[in-house]
């Protein structure tokens, strides 16, 4: 089961990222995330979160189209996102795209980050999709697709990562560790349109660029 | 010593991250960071970097004024930003303040954040100033200066932190784990203008909101 999560970060580029969104089973807004599906024409299936970020005029016409509506209250553990997060991994998703997690406000942009290591320590395979980059989270065999001549970063999360081998990269790593205060894999590039990453222990962090 | 290092990313409000710069000995600029020192009013002592993003009439200008340029190649291990942080390093800097950090591309915004943690391990205090947002990094004791009703988060770096005890925090933290996959402890409040987190194991982030 395809799983989108539309979240309330910046959509720089509308367009573009409406562009990218792959075909999915089920849709789930993030508070003010829904402001995005309108515009991105999507609907939501689900709409969760506090809600402080989002006039209660428009919830109540989205709750009166039928949209089912969990509101959880502002003082909480979980951030909107991790709500959403927490709910497709519930329902037995078995990929999940996050839309509009990254914005100005830093903290955000990077809890938002690391619900893509929620999901890949569960197994499940997630991609935050923006309009400047697609950003993956593993530990084991990372497949990347695009076109040759495109950037891409590898980078350490949660501490230093052991690359096995790489394969289609333009600077290929070969039994070498990423560590976490060296994060010499930004700027990679792409001589294949398939290429592969093997990943011997740790987590690595896969950025696309997409500018 | 205190090092300021200047950047190539965004800096949305200019006069808002000039009132935020603090008195420094040394003034580094990595590649187009220098863009920015301009609008910021500040003359740099040095640049480094690889200056693909700068044009050479720039470049010219600033050398024919006297500053010295180290150039690196384009094809290289580390980024412009790490270039300058390991300058700052070599300096014998006791305190680095980075600026135009931050940006569209993800791979450049979450690495320059790593430097906070390579400073950090090496004893040296750091803070990324930019007009949304104050991060630091550190596994010791944070002070936090600030206004009562600011949100400011705590985050895992690296793996999962062990918070000893918080003060001046909303909602308090007593010998508690923040998880890298569970990052409960975005947006909490200051309710003391001096706040202090005391970490037990692990690194936290703290991001000062300034929204």
């Amino acid at each position: 089961m395809k799983v989108l999560i539309i979240a309330n970060g910046e959509i720089k580029d509308i367009q573009k990222v409406k562009a990218m969104l792959p075909q999915v089973d089920y849709v789930i807004c993030a508070d003010g995330g829904v402001r995005h599906a309108r515009e991105l024409g999507v609907v939501p299936d689900l709409m969760v979160g506090d809600f402080d970020s989002l006039p209660d005029e428009v919830l109540q016409e989205y709750s009166m189209a039928g949209i089912p509506i969990k509101r959880y209250p502002m003082d909480k553990d979980k951030t909107d996102m991790q709500i959403a997060v927490d709910t497709a991994i519930e329902m037995g998703a078995s990929q999940v795209f996050l839309v509009g997690t990254f914005g100005s406000r830093w903290d955000h942009s990077y809890a938002n980050m690391l619900m893509l290591y929620r999901l890949a320590r569960r197994g499940i395979k997630a991609q935050i999709l923006d309009s400047h980059n697609v950003v993956m989270v593993s530990s084991g065999k990372v497949e990347i697709e695009g076109e040759i001549g495109q950037t891409l970063s590898l980078l350490p999360l949660g501490g230093d990562v052991r690359i096995l081998r790489t394969d289609g990269l333009k600077y290929p790593i070969v039994d070498g560790i990423l560590p976490l205060d060296f994060p010499y894999g930004v700027s990679n590039v792409l001589v294949k349109p398939r290429a592969e990453v093997h990943v011997g222990s740790g987590w690595v962090m896969v950025v696309i660029a997409r500018d």
